[in-house]
C-alpha cells in the first residue's frame, strides 16, 4: 500500500512513528511544509523537515517536542551574551550540523528537496522525505503589535518563536506561493498513493502553505475518496502550538470540525479525538466518514493505533 | 605613544598581548588581515580578527594555539557524521557563535569593519580593531597537487586547513586586493601613529594582502623610520604555520633575514631570535637597524619583553 501523507512538523513527526509501523519506508512518502523555513545567521533551516527527519530518524527529544535529544545550546548561549537579541532561534549544537550542511549543499547548487533527502538518509529515515517545492515560499502573519498596536508584517518564525505569538492576527499570507512548483515527485506520489494522510499539523501555517501551490490542492481534492485527515485540535484547541490564534483570522472554527469542513473538498474521511466524539455527527452531515480514538501520542504505541485509526476508515 | 600594528592572527595575538601591556588600549590601531576570510557553509569567518580578538579578549587556547578555550565541537562532529567532507573547517560551538553574529549582521548591512569593532568590544578587547578593508579580498595559493600533479587554483584556507598544505606551491595571489579600499581609518592610523609595528606574521599569506590594498603599501613607506617588524621565522622556518612553504614560491628567502629584506622599504628596525643572532650584520647591510631577543612567546611576560625590544629599536 503506497501512502502519500502531508506534514507539518511535531505533530506530523510523531503521528508518523506510529505510521511508518504500518506503511514501510519505500512506500510512505512525506510531502513536508518549507514556508517556515527561515535564514537565521545566514544559515539555511527548515524546521519542519526537521522536525519529520529527527522524529523519524530516533534522534528527536519527546519532552521539549522540537529538536534533538542530548541537544546542547553552546552556540546560541555564547551568541546570546555576545548579542542578546540575535539569539532569538536558539539552534542547538547538534542542530547546527543539520543546517550547516543544508546551507553549504544549497549554496553549492544542490535544490532543496536533494538536500532534504540526503538529510534524512543520513538520519536513517526510510520513508521519502519531499519538501512541497524548491522554490521559496514564505509564511508571513499579519498582525497587530500587542502593546503598540502598531501593525506588522512578519514572517513566521519571528510571529511565534521571536515574539511568542503574542500579536493580534488580522491575516496570513504565503508569499512566493502563487509562483512555486511542486517538487519533483509531489503530484505524482499524490496521484499514485494508495491512500493520502493529511498528518494532525496546524492547517494554516503546515498544511495550508503545502496546498497553496499550485497544482496540489487539484491533485489531493481529484483523490479525496482515498484522503484521510486527523484532526490537530482537540477539545477545541490545538494540541501543541498556536493554531488557535491564526485560524480565526483565515475563517476556520476552532474545533476539529471546523478543520474537518475547512479540508472538505479534499478528504473524504476525518479522524478526531475522543472528547471531540460529539463532532462526529456534525462532520458527517459534511460527507466525510469520521471516527475518534484517542488522538494524544504520548508514544509510537499510540501514534500506530491513531494511524491503523486513520488507515481503517478508507479501507 | 600611538602605535599602528599590522597583524595576521595567531603569532599576532601572542605577540599584542605583549604589546598592549605596554600601549594602552585606545592608542593601539590593529590592522588585521581579511584575505583569510572564508564563507564556510553560508557563515562568514574571519580567521584573523577572531584570532587577534580572542587572544586580546583572554578567551584564547595556547595549547591549540586557534580558537577558544573551553571550547566544544560537537556540531561539527555532528556535520562530520552528515558528511565527512564537509566539516573540513573545523569550527567549534563558542566559535560559531562569532561567525553566526557576524553572518548575521553582514546581512543586515552592516560593513565589516563594523562588525569587527562589535565583536572585538563584545571580547573587552581594548585596542582599536580594523579589517584591512571592507571589500572582498581572497588570497588564492597556486599549487600541483601533490598525488595527481593536476594545477589547482584554492582558497588559502582550502590549501591549508582543507589539503594540509600538502600541494607543491607555484604562485600566490590577492584576488580582489586592487580594486579594495582600505577600510576607514587604516590609512590614517597608520599617517598618525608615532610607531607602526608589523607583527610576526606569515610574511606571504598575512601582511601581503594587508600590503596589496591600495594605498597600504605607500602609507607604511612613507612612515619607513618609525616602522619595525618582528621576525616569524626563526631558525630557518616558520614558528607556526606554512609560511616556508610560500615564501619560496613569491621570492622570499626562508630566514629573518630574508624576511628584513622583503620588508626593506617599509621598515627601519627589525627584531629576530636570538638563534638568528648572526644574520644582524646581513639584516643591518640593508640598511636595517637589527636587534635579537628570544622571540619564543611562552607566555605573556615573554610577549611583553619581545614588543619592549622591538620598541627600543626606535625609541
Amino acid at each position: 500500500m503506497k501512502v502519500a501523507a502531508l506534514a507539518g512538523g511535531i505533530g506530523a513527526g510523531k503521528f508518523l512513528r506510529g505510521l511508518t509501523r504500518i506503511v514501510p519506508g519505500p512506500d510512505l512518502t512525506v510531502i513536508v511544509n518549507v514556508a517556515d523555513d527561515v535564514v537565521v545567521h545566514g544559515l539555511h533551516v527548515s524546521p519542519d523537515p526537521d522536525s519529520v527527519t529527527y522524529w523519524l530518524g530516533d534522534v528527536f527529544d519527546r519532552g521539549r517536542g522540537w529538536g534533538r535529544r542530548n541537544e546542547s545550546f553552546r552556540a546560541t548561549q555564547e551568541l546570546r551574551t555576545i548579542d542578546p537579541d540575535a539569539a532569538w532561534f536558539g539552534l542547538g549544537d547538534l542542530d547546527l550540523a543539520t543546517h550547516l550542511f543544508r546551507t553549504g549543499r544549497l549554496a553549492a547548487g544542490a535544490s532543496l528537496s536533494e538536500v532534504t533527502a540526503s538529510i534524512a538518509r543520513r538520519f536513517g529515515v526510510g520513508a521519502r522525505l519531499l519538501p512541497a517545492t524548491d522554490d521559496r515560499v514564505e509564511t508571513r502573519i499579519e498582525c497587530v503589535a500587542q502593546l503598540t498596536g502598531e501593525p506588522l508584517d512578519l514572517h513566521f518564525q519571528e510571529y511565534w518563536v521571536r515574539r511568542a505569538a503574542r500579536d493580534r492576527v488580522k491575516g496570513v499570507r504565503y508569499d512566493g506561493a502563487v509562483e512555486a512548483v511542486p517538487a519533483p515527485g509531489v503530484l505524482a506520489s499524490i496521484a499514485e498513493a494508495d491512500l493520502i494522510v493529511v498528518c494532525p499539523s496546524n492547517p494554516v501555517v503546515s498544511i495550508g502553505p503545502i496546498l497553496a501551490i499550485p497544482g496540489v490542492r487539484d491533485a489531493v481534492a481529484a483523490r479525496r475518496r482515498a484522503a484521510v485527515g486527523i484532526s490537530g485540535i482537540v477539545g477545541g484547541g490545538p494540541v501543541s502550538g498556536m493554531a488557535d490564534k491564526l485560524m480565526p483570522a483565515v475563517g476556520i472554527e476552532v474545533t476539529a470540525a471546523g478543520v474537518a469542513e475547512h479540508y472538505r473538498e479534499l478528504l473524504s474521511a476525518w479522524l478526531l479525538d475522543d472528547v471531540d466524539r460529539g463532532l462526529i455527527p456534525r462532520v458527517e452531515s459534511s460527507g466525510i466518514r469520521c471516527a475518534a480514538t484517542d488522538t494524544i501520542m504520548v508514544d509510537d504505541d499510540r501514534a500506530e493505533a491513531v494511524a491503523r485509526a486513520a488507515l481503517a476508515l478508507l479501507t
